[in-house]
């Protein structure tokens, strides 16, 4: 029997994938994998237990004859809402959850692995079931960086700010010019329109009228940030959205997540460890409210989502999450899919923001100039900065 | 001396919209003008206090020689934000405010409106003030409808039920076509561009794209809204967004709101009182949040407010506010104002929703097709509605 | 027919402190008998209804055949819990009724006072009654304490700080020694055995054994209170309860309820208006805790309420209500009565402390050396003081 | 040279109240030592660390030259109050802090009772030390109880239930008798008055004087309690406090806590996993709230602290903490220390109320009919039962 060459790839693609979240979570104590500092974050035995839950779920389940579910209590335990299971309803928060223990989820995680690559290679898989796993990498590689940002949470909430990383990787040089992009007034198009993977949000390719505007070619450094901090910024409410004020006031904020003035000096937390803040790597970490407060006091703005894409052919990006001025809603024409994976983007189509681009937490092969991620306007923990228009 | 026309109108319309003012607290007893039952509701003498100082302090202090301020503590109470007075400093919500008593408010408008009259035709009354009367007579204008959706809750939470009016109003027969309009794609033009007064966030005319769309001719009644209600509207989640879920979960909410079922029947209070609810009637009360899921159940939309500008020419409305699909962002081009008054609509714009259109507590002259109204995607407690599109 | 005196005395008692309420809101504007700044303060005019509610439900509808309730809806709004009426539930604050008026209240008062004489001189009166009659009157001289104490911090939480009074009355000047009363030990009785009236929560007088104790014949001044601010008493955790040092940061509390640290004065609002403390006088307006804190940094204590009421003929009474260091407790044998009454008092005997005395809000006729007061150890808006005791 | 007996003593006593702490731990997961469910639980490995932080501050530091601190940001994370060090201040709650891992904790008490063994072997070991060891070992026993009601609180709240052990202990068989145990009223004694240990809030030996009661010469079982539910003891509000009311309908509460309505059975979660409900046992995690409606139901009362320790002589206890009707305050003639050790008992002298006896989870040797335990009323994760008296 000869393989089919396209099966072997599904296979392949399948495992490195999966074994990429384990090789962020490598660097981990047991202890890492448990806690749940705030809501937002999740714990990274979560993570890799939703994900695996994913797959058995919605491929294996319904597709495989013959498949036995790992353990039925799982679906209560890695579900993304806790629900009743028979009679029992225990109302806990996964910060909470001391089992299943990790070595119990890394079992799931190679039986499941274990049955999918079987699955894959079966009689069973078929093209109707590529759109699932497709979703299924993708979700997983959604969550390997939500991993990276909430282990980054985790370790740099802890008073005795452990490393993530034993060997100090390089900080990307950026190009400081002062190089604005131009752009004329017109019809555009935006939206995706190739042959690979997208999320639901990003279909419908469709024109825009954009007017003559402007974008930087660079982020926001951290020097510039401090300017920002230096000049008041975080004391002067004519800078901010009245929401914004009210964060920074009720927080006392007066800088990015996981800076501190330590004696006499702005230090942050990186996952190499506690660190001087270096003036000219990309200010990170800020959220909605910082990045258009910073922009008004430039007297500048914030890029539509729409511009950022038009002239994202014409700089460099991947290295922020950058938010751009525009609210997340339905691209025109935007259907929900039917069924559960329906729910995946639509439901959260109000009140947050789009952010562009792509992270150094972004898994590689995981990023689209169409990609819509999208975060509340007062979120800081993912690695988001500014790119400025005008 | 001959009376110069301008100045002539100046003084009526000032006196036309002040009077109207109180002739909206005119059914009132002093007790309803005190209370404060939510934080979006403000006490109706607040109202009538607030829009009163903005007149003294941005008119009559910096531009009227000799003027005397009415009670220099007024600013503490009467500024929309409780600040610092001296070394004093009380936290206070408008609502537990018994002095200033009713009749100080009144005799602190009477002193105003006298001043202002006086002003108005004297020499120190010149063009460059006419833009912030003006602000301040539509200002005037926006608290005339808080007022009445304030009466209207105070007196609906009130378990008494209390009428607002003897007579009954005449409802409006809506005359209930299925008809869907329906315009092409291009680009259009929105945004304000007459001689007349408007806010600074319609300002800016500009192009749009608009894809082809439907857009009904007519408000979703209470009719219809019923057979969302019947058909289990609020208990299934796939027709709402996930935190209008969460609304509806820990709200209970089952129905609009002043919706009582009250022996086997659909009742509501009106400002006549509690009354069967018409189905004939445009529904009213609804948040974004009941608004979309309502349109998503139809297998329809809401309107983005472009959408909503551009066809507005084809149907009628001003019967409620609308809930459009549309964030509440900045226009292209949009600046803030310098001063006080650049505060005016900025600040707003992130996580709230605009509505277009005008309502039946709208003031007569103060609506307008480029209007931008808006909310929290939560709120109910103003006259707002449905027009479906496609 | 010749009057009977008994029946004449309980009229004239009736009307007498019935009419006091009336007296003590005398000065009041219609808007201040609306609002309520913090839940434990009550709208004076729901404590002109609510205890024209006790007489009218617990006296007249049971015992005078054919009284007509004066508005049924009136046991909604007036019943000290606001439950299901029929079909419809709204939850509503008490500060948040406009309706019913203060006229209307009034109304209220006057029909049930007259039916009350009525019922009082009929054939339906008769002695089982009288336990309930001289319920209701000790129940409106706790309100009237009550509408004092309310109606001061209404006024006194208002930037305009309008005054209470037009006359001020003259501060008993308090004759300052440092006589500390000492008893021996052995065992002692407490607890009610008169003929009057008395609560139920003061029955069961029983034996108790006290060590040897002193207590001060006079209450701690102001400018005593003072030299413990000074002396860094609200900065120093070691004098405070573990929660009292909670309240004390989480409030940043710096000085007792109604203290304004002015021009470099202390001032506090008096029932007369803003005045300067006066260091003569006894310290007011301050929580268990603060009390507690002070007499630790004094190196002495709060007298139980054992201790109190033994050495109570030995000293002056009756200008603060005294915090003890009792605990809200059932006496040995305490039995709840049946029916509603029984409610009035047992059900509140977990985390409180036990005030005795009485204070200059107090209704005259209304003390006992017996009487327990009762708070929760945090509330500072009673006429409350200081006797230490080691 | 010759061994000091006492000293021999004192170092086996050490280690084995050190060893049973881990002993307790034992059959824990990893990941069990991390969470922190509610915030009255504590993550095991928090509990290791800070009984080893109290040795390391209170007698290691100040008394053994030249002992080097294990690690000097341990003392910000297992002080019981998470303080600003330095320049840094991190707000976290302990259940969100992987690190120190567990391993590490583990090193942290080896270090520290290698160090104490010595230190207790030296020279520098003497008799002033003596009050602090015992202090100190006493505290590590509060903790060991603390360790096995928060793993049963972290283990009994996931939704898979593990047990805590693999071997069932069988149920002591409580004999049932009715039986009162009846004493005479007069005056008492009470308190601790022997040679050995006892905590501060015991001190004071003083008379009491009681009336006659009786008291139960057993705890009540959970048949009995299932008889007060099944009389719907949790919806009728005449048998509790208010608050306790307010607790019940906030909480929605059914049953004690572990106890499940499972496949129409009560079932319950215990140290063995969950099981269905023994009839015959000890009721067990019920509040103060709970205990005093239990009582109220039956007619009863609970004993006061005075009548329990009088009365103990006359039954056994031991196997569950039992409420009493006292508030938790001071004894006559109580004193704070100074210093730290000071703020032991003294400060939490409000609001809580007095649990005598000991629990299945006391360690042994660990408890005196004079020992004065302490919850706040609405607390149910303790062994908590009821005796009842009248």
């Amino acid at each position: 029997m000869i393989a089919n060459p396209k099966i072997i790839d599904a296979v392949t693609t399948y495992r490195n994938i999966r074994s990429h979240s384990l090789a962020i979570c490598a660097p981990l104590e047991t202890e890492d994998f448990v806690v749940q500092p705030i809501v937002d974050v999740s714990p990274p035995k979560w993570h890799l237990g939703h994900t695996t839950w994913f797959f058995e779920t919605f491929i294996l389940v319904p597709n495989f004859p013959g498949y036995t579910v790992f353990d039925p209590q799982y679906n209560f335990v890695f579900n993304s809402y806790y629900e009743t299971i028979g009679a029992r309803v225990i109302r806990t928060d996964r910060g909470n959850l001391s089992r299943p223990s990790v070595a119990d989820v890394y079992r799931y995680r190679e039986y499941v692995d274990r049955q999918m690559t079987a699955f894959l290679q079966s009689e069973f898989m078929n093209p109707s079931i590529e759109p699932l796993l497709e979703l299924g990498l993708n979700h997983e590689q959604q969550h390997q960086e939500l991993l990276l940002t909430d282990i980054k949470y985790i370790l740099g909430h802890n008073p005795l700010f452990p490393a993530y990383r034993k060997d100090k990787e390089e900080n990307k040089e950026m190009v400081r010019t002062d190089e604005m992009i131009r752009l004329g007034e017109g019809v555009y198009e935006i939206g995706f329109n190739g042959n690979g993977f997208c999320f639901d949000n990003e279909l419908g390719r469709h024109k825009v009228y954009l007017n003559n505007f402007e974008i930087s070619d660079r982020l926001v450094t951290n020097g510039e940030y401090l300017e920002f901090i230096n000049d008041n910024g975080y004391r002067d409410f004519r800078h901010w959205h009245a929401e914004g004020w009210d964060w920074v006031k009720q927080n006392e904020v007066k800088s990015p997540l996981y800076w501190h003035w330590i004696d006499e000096k702005w230090m942050y937390y990186t996952l190499d460890g506690l660190q001087e803040v270096d003036p000219d790597e990309a200010v990170c970490h800020i959220n909605f409210y910082e990045a258009s407060a910073f922009a008004a006091w430039k007297g500048m703005r914030l890029p539509t989502e729409a511009e950022w894409e038009v002239a994202s052919v014409h700089f460099q990006w991947g290295e922020r999450w950058e938010w751009t001025g525009s609210a997340y809603l339905p691209y025109p024409g935007f259907k929900k899919e039917a069924g559960a994976v329906g729910e995946y983007n639509g439901k959260f189509m109000v009140n947050q923001m789009v952010l562009r681009g792509a992270s150094e937490a972004t898994p590689k092969g995981h990023s689209r100039n169409t990609y819509r991620n999208f975060f509340h306007a007062n979120l800081q923990w993912q690695f988001t900065g500014i790119r400025l228009a005008r």
